[in-house]
């Protein structure tokens, strides 16, 4: 809680401290698996020193979508992320109320029509057509303080914006 | 390649056969740690019966993000999640074309500023304002067609649709 007062309030100072880099570097595997490196990031106006070593993550596809099930799919690791980063947006403001959280789930859904990735119609889109989360809470605190902390989480998550509203990307091949 | 061309005949005679469920459920670690369960989907007609041991997909943040680094953050599994789909994305339809891909590797960068997660601004979003994504592709084919291929992946990618494009998400939280 200290922590985070600290970083609001050298954020508040310093701006430019509040601007993060983050990045990854992957590999194809043979068939639908590949492995994601990452470690390096820049954040609070420098590169960081603190990760000694990379993180691995993987993917593949089940055999119905012709892979060789060794890894969750790319769009599970779509829920993944939004799990994680529901998670950190609903503990650190729980925590800096003096809340004291017990034990908090997800469990989410989302529907995917493989017509726009196997590019049968130009109607329907690639993506997740929709994203159903259900959160599961027990904390110290009425059902109304956290359901406002659940409102909270969803309107300050990176991820939760990320996947509501669009992100531009750039997709450039290297020589 | 026979087996693409199996389900894509399989999808245009039965279009539900391209309706997917995927799921995942995840529980808090304390501190900003978080781990993902992912095992059941739902897709070609039926609850898949393939998997027989769950995935585990772990989130943390790095200590100036108030974690213990003990796994990449959530915006970092985006990346890793946009890295899984662009793969496949982009090696099932060379395989189609019988091109012969001897390696694929992409690099990824996405801003963040953390003023929206930390709800000290309301002009700035709390997700990536930006991703720049670099491809890198050894194959038996000319530049014009892996600038093709590459393209094809990137319009027929679920994740990068999912990024691009608004997904409704709805929260819900259960008693």
């Amino acid at each position: 809680m200290d922590q985070l007062v600290g970083t609001i309030n050298a954020v508040k100072g310093t701006p430019d401290l509040a601007k993060f880099k983050f990045r990854s570097s992957s590999r194809w595997d043979g068939g639908a698996r590949e492995h994601t490196t990452i470690k390096s990031f820049y954040g609070a106006g420098q590169e960081d020193a603190t990760r000694t070593e990379s993180f691995v993550l993987e993917g593949d596809e089940p055999a119905v979508l012709l892979g060789s099930n060794a890894a969750p799919n790319a769009v599970e690791a779509v829920l993944h992320a939004l799990s994680s980063c529901m998670t950190v947006s609903f503990i650190y403001p729980a925590a800096a109320q003096g809340i004291n959280v017990e034990s908090l789930e997800y469990t989410m859904e989302g529907d995917l029509d493989l017509h726009g990735f196997l590019h049968l119609s130009d109607r329907v889109r690639p993506g997740f057509q929709n994203i159903r989360v259900k959160a599961k809470v027990r904390a110290d605190a009425p059902r109304e303080k956290i359901q406002e902390l659940l409102q909270y989480a969803t309107n300050t998550s990176p991820v939760m914006d990320t996947l509501r509203n669009p992100v531009p990307v750039s997709v450039e091949l290297q020589e």
